[in-house]
Formats: C-alpha cells, sequence, structure tokens
C-alpha cells in the first residue's frame, strides 16, 4: 500500500487531518488500531474552543455540530460559597466555546471520510514507523490477521500518548516533560437535565468540582478525588452527595439528581513530548502531548497541530517549500505550552492538593478573587479558555 | 505617660501613622527600641506604589521624594536572552512607581515627626502590650534605664516580625500562614550609574538578579542565591560576573561595574497573621505580614495598613461610629492577600527552585511569553506592580 501521507490513528486529529488533507487533494491513508464501535463511543472531551469550531465549519465537518451543539458564552465558578460568572464575548471580543462532545465529532469525521475521503481501515494496528528519517517512510501494521506496509512520503502519528509512532523518535533526540498530580477526576454520565445552563467550576476545600453537560437532558459531573481511586467505591448517592457539598453556595442554589449511567477515572497529567517532529515524522495530539483536563483542552491542542501540519504541506505542495514542515515543531509547541501553562493554572487554580498548606489554600481564594474583582485577570483567563490563535 | 494612640515602631509604618493622626489632630507617641542612627540607615525596600506615593504627598511628606525621587514608568524582564519592556502607564491608566529608599521616606517623616508632631522616642523599647482587649490598652516599655507605661486607646504594633505587638494576640484566636522559600537575595550596593534606567528582573536558568538603583550614582543589584548563604563568601569579582552572565541578551547589553559598598543576604519568606486586631490593638506591616521582596510590596502594605486605621480612627472621632475600626482587620486583608499573591507569582515566575523540573522551567518561560504576549495577562502584572487601590 502507498499514499502521501500515512496517518496512525483515528481519534479527532487523525480523522480530522484526513479531511484537511482530502480538501486540499493531498491522498491520505488512515490507520486506527480499534473497530469504528469503539472509536465512535469512547468518552472524552466536550468543549470545543472558537478556533476548533471555525476549523470544523471550514472543513465542512460542522453541520450536525451546530445543529445539536450548545454555543456557550461563559463559565461558572465557584468558590466560597460565592458565584461568578466569566463572559467570554464581552472579554474577548466576541469568542464563545461549542459544548459538543469529542465522540460526535468522530462521528460526523467518520461518516464524511467513508462517503469521500481516501482509506480508514479499523481494526489496523500499527506496528512501528520505519525509516521516519528517509524519504519514504513506512508504517509496518496488522490487519485481518497479516502484516502489511503502508509506504507514505509522511506519516503523522496521531495514535495517543500509548500509540508506536512517538517510540519512533531516537531517544537522544527527545526531551520529555511531565508532572503528575496526586489526584484524579470521577466522572459521571447522569440522565437529568444539567442543574446550570453553563459549566460551573468549583473549588472547595473537600476538593474541586464540575458540573458539565452532554445535552439538555444529559449532566457530566466530576469529583476530584485521590490518585487510584476506584470508580466503583462510589455509591451513587454518595457521588451526588459530594457534588451537593462541593457545589454549595448561599444563594441555596439546587443540584438536580438522575440515574447514573457511567462511572469513571481519569487520572490527570502535563505531558510534552520535544521535538513533535523527527525526519517524516510528524507527532499530532495526545501522541505528544498531554494536558490534565481542567482547561478542556487537549481536543482543540490536537486540532491546532493537524491545521499546522495540512497548512504546511499544502504550502509544500504548492511552492516547493518545505519552510512552514521544517518549523512544524516550533510553530505547535508555542501553542502547547501556552495550553501546558492555562491547564496547570486551572488545575492548581481549583484542585486541593492533599499536602496543600493553609498558606496555598489562601493564595487560590486570593487568584480566584483577583479574577473576580479585576478585567485583566479575567481576560487572561477568557482569553486561554476560547483558545490560543492558530497561527 | 498616657496618649490616644500607642505607636510601636518607628519604621515608615509607625512614622507615617504618627504624621496621619497629627493631621487629623490625634494625637499619639512613638516609641523606637534602636537610635534615630539606626533607624535612618537601615538598608530596605526602594519601590513606591502609586498609592504610597499619593499618600506621602497628601500627608506632607513628599516634598523632597518629589525632588530626589526617580519616576519609573516601567520594568523589564529578561529571560532566553530576550527583553521586554512593562509600560506601566499605557496599561494601567497613567500609574507609575517611584524609585526612592525607604530610609529616605524615614529621614523625611522623622524630621516632620520631630518639627511638628508628638512624641517620637528613640531607644525606648516596647517590653509589652497589655490589656489589648479592655478600654485603656497599656505599653510596658524601657527608656533611659527605666521601665514605664504608655497608657492608650489604642495600640497600633508597627514593630516588625520580631516585635512584641503581635505576641500579644492570643494564640487561640491566631491563625498563621507561611511560605519559605529555599533561596534569599545576595544584595550589593555599588557606586556606578545603574546600566538600565529601569529596573530589569532577569529570569536565568542560573537563577534570578534583579538590577535596580538608589540614585542616578548607586547601583542596587541582587543574586538569587541558595538559602543560608554567606555574603562575604563571594568575592566583589564572582558577583560581577554573575550578575553579568544573568542579565545575558542578545543584543549585547553591557553590565558596567563599580566599587561595591554593602553586601547583604535577604531571607525570603511569606507570612501572614490573621487577624490583624485584637480588641485595641491593631498590627500593621511586617508585625502582621510578610512578602518576599520580589513584588516590592513590603513598604506599600504597610502603608495601606496605616492608612486604613488613620481613616477609621478620624472615622470613629467624627461619628462615633466604630464600624471602620471594626472592618479594619478585613479591610486589610483583603488587599494584603492579593499582595502575597502578587509576591509569590512574582517570585515563582522569575527564581530557579534548586528542585525545579523541566516541567517548571518551561512553565516559567511560556509565563513569560504569555505575559510579553498578551495584553491582559501584562496588564495583570502592571496593575500588581503599581499597586492594589486603597479603599
Amino acid at each position: 500500500m502507498r499514499t502521501t501521507v500515512g496517518i496512525i490513528g483515528a481519534g479527532p486529529a487523525g480523522l480530522l487531518l484526513a479531511r484537511l488533507l482530502h480538501n486540499a487533494g493531498i491522498d491520505s491513508v488512515v490507520l486506527e488500531s480499534r473497530d469504528r464501535e469503539y472509536v465512535e463511543h469512547r468518552q472524552r472531551a466536550g468543549i470545543l474552543e472558537q478556533g476548533t469550531v471555525d476549523v470544523l465549519r471550514a472543513a465542512g465537518a460542522g453541520a450536525r455540530m451546530d445543529r445539536e451543539g450548545l454555543r456557550h458564552d461563559g463559565i461558572e465558578l465557584r468558590y466560597d460559597r460565592k458565584r461568578h460568572r466569566v463572559d467570554f464575548p464581552a472579554l474577548t471580543d466576541g469568542r464563545s466555546v461549542m459544548v459538543y462532545a469529542q465522540t460526535e465529532v468522530c462521528k460526523d469525521l467518520i461518516a464524511l471520510q467513508l462517503a469521500e475521503g481516501g482509506p480508514l481501515l479499523f481494526e489496523a494496528e500499527a506496528l512501528a514507523v520505519e525509516d521516519p528519517d528517509s524519504g519514504s517512510p513506512r508504517v509496518r501494521f496488522r490487519h485481518e490477521g497479516r502484516e502489511d506496509v503502508l509506504e507514505c512520503e509522511y506519516v503523522v502519528g496521531c495514535d495517543g500518548f500509548w500509540g508506536v509512532a512517538r517510540t519512533a523518535v531516537p531517544a537522544e533526540l527527545t526531551r520529555v516533560f511531565e508532572r503528575s498530580y496526586p489526584f484524579g477526576w470521577l466522572g459521571i454520565l447522569a440522565d437529568v437535565p444539567p442543574s446550570h445552563d453553563e459549566l460551573v467550576y468549583a473549588r472547595h476545600d473537600r476538593g474541586f468540582a464540575l458540573l458539565s453537560m452532554r445535552s439538555p437532558s444529559v449532566s457530566r459531573l466530576y469529583l476530584q478525588v485521590p490518585d487510584g481511586t476506584d470508580a466503583e467505591a462510589w455509591s451513587d448517592e454518595e457521588i451526588w452527595d459530594e457534588l451537593e457539598r462541593r457545589f454549595e453556595t448561599a444563594d441555596g442554589w439546587k443540584l438536580d439528581r438522575g440515574p447514573i449511567t457511567q462511572k469513571s477515572v481519569t487520572p490527570m497529567r502535563s505531558y510534552v513530548h520535544e521535538p513533535m517532529r523527527y525526519g517524516r515524522l510528524f507527532l499530532a495530539g495526545d501522541a505528544a502531548h498531554i494536558v490534565p483536563p481542567t482547561g478542556a483542552k487537549g481536543l482543540n491542542l490536537a486540532v491546532g497541530d493537524v491545521v499546522t501540519f495540512a497548512r504546511a504541506l499544502t504550502h509544500e505542495k504548492e511552492t516547493g517549500s518545505a519552510q512552514l514542515l521544517d518549523a512544524y515543531s516550533e510553530t505547535c509547541l508555542r501553542r502547547v505550552w501556552q495550553a501546558e501553562r492555562f491547564s496547570y493554572d486551572m488545575t492548581t487554580l481549583l484542585h486541593r492538593s492533599p499536602d496543600a498548606t493553609p498558606f496555598e489554600d489562601r493564595l487560590q481564594l486570593a487568584r480566584l478573587e483577583r479574577i473576580a474583582g479585576a478585567r485583566s485577570a479575567e481576560t487572561d483567563l477568557a482569553e486561554g479558555y476560547t483558545g490560543f490563535p492558530l497561527d
């Protein structure tokens, strides 16, 4: 098998890249180790930045998102029983975000790819990227019980943190930046209309809580829990009781309960792999970087990476200049580090570390008071949340 | 001896308070354990916020400051061999800071107090604050070889971190918030014109450095050094060499050297004592809170405290209402915690922790890039630096 761009992974990064390349007249093949059912149903992020929304629309993949997605013009911060709304459009010249689940983005892109795009192979497990620093890199993969080779001009690794693409970058050229957090998120899906029409981020002495939603009738809620927590150790009632405590306000706001349909624990990690390119192998999304979910940046960063790659390759095809491709890693990493910073700051602003000192607790409250009281600090947050520019 | 307000400590807080009360027609006595020579020559801070400048002028203590002080409209940040200027007036509606040493403020206030004000006793060591929760608190002190008692309506402890005032607040009513840092500042005074006309804050892999000045012919420079460093362990040449490395730029900027006339090491600490009031005893300045010097907030916070007290007491004398006095601690602490936050952030932005991970190093650079690249983040810093409002 032979193609221009071999794409490993049919998550949002790989699928969107295939779409962008298709629209630019560049052929690609997507290899995905899981089956379609799995890919279309794994629960992931749900907040699309303004720039991501714009990209999906421009790529012709925004129709259902525009019908079913929920445009959000703000978030609410809770601390010390107080409520403060951050008004995105007022602070950022009209920018907002869209609540539309990653799984839905994937379904839309898969449907488009199968209808109009190049090959998308499910249950095709990439085994290795070979000769990435040569003019003709290859992806060795297993599909329908036998090994095959995809010969490419370029390989883009969109295969996530556990994928094989990153391991093809020689260790001596690699720098890794990491941070783990001593807590995770216990997340639930519940069949109950969300108790607030925007996301609520709560800082509480007992830990962080987040109220989010998948649709007008399905709530998505999260509790900060100690690292290593087993989701099954929490009964439904315990979860609702704890959520109620952490969302507490002075004005008697109420949290509505409903049947919990899914429960899981997500660990929290910050991770960056530098560089994001080695020869003709390019890393995108979680293959190169992880952020804790507090800033809702993971999916949006992946979109930024593949837009940068598609632009750079289109430029190369049109002008013969590899300048943008050569700058890929540096261009992406500028945005990645801003998102890492923002995600770290949102995380440390709102979570309670098990070893937090009283001084650090007060510092958190002072930061929240600053955001609530100073337009500069609030704008800084709103700009970060709605997204750093794709340039 | 009897007075309305007994003031312990003739640092800038105590001296300014005596002046403010004098202007309001309220009598006070200032007790200072050291002699005048010592008080007028101890090297301390040198940056006055806009609000502090305004207060000193309004108090009739700004004449020499306005002649000899240096108005600064910005600071320079250095990192990664880059330079970025933060323009205060452009970001904060015209606010700026004044470089005028704390010792000079003290000299001016002492001269005014001795010429026009109430008693100011040097070498009068406060031994204890007695019955602070009664209607007539007393300060027991030793002066000219014998013990005496100052009977007051109110006592204000402006006697610094090591003073006796704070110890009069019962431990069971007290909460202490603290953080220490694993580094300090090696500070020098040098007879050489400053190599830059504004302060330069440098983040370097080898540690923080600060270029400041006392006058157009005297430089004040600082190096981050490990906690517990002996200033004498550094030769003059080693200090200049290290400063040169940390201020390095890509554009060939030069650091001018000159004779070092003073060398000392300052430890770094964050500290807050809550509440700042117990009965008729009020704590002000370093007696209640310490900030690391990176944000230049210590002196300015002390000014905020005594302005708050003078206003509150004047209000009580004029209206009979103790409402503002009762709110003293809460009013001050709002500003104190914003300054603690700002000082902590400036410190962690620019210093290199001995156990810093590569991730944290990159985070620092991302923060600096954000400040240099986004008006919101830069405004947040400029507002913090020029000072939080006195209200």
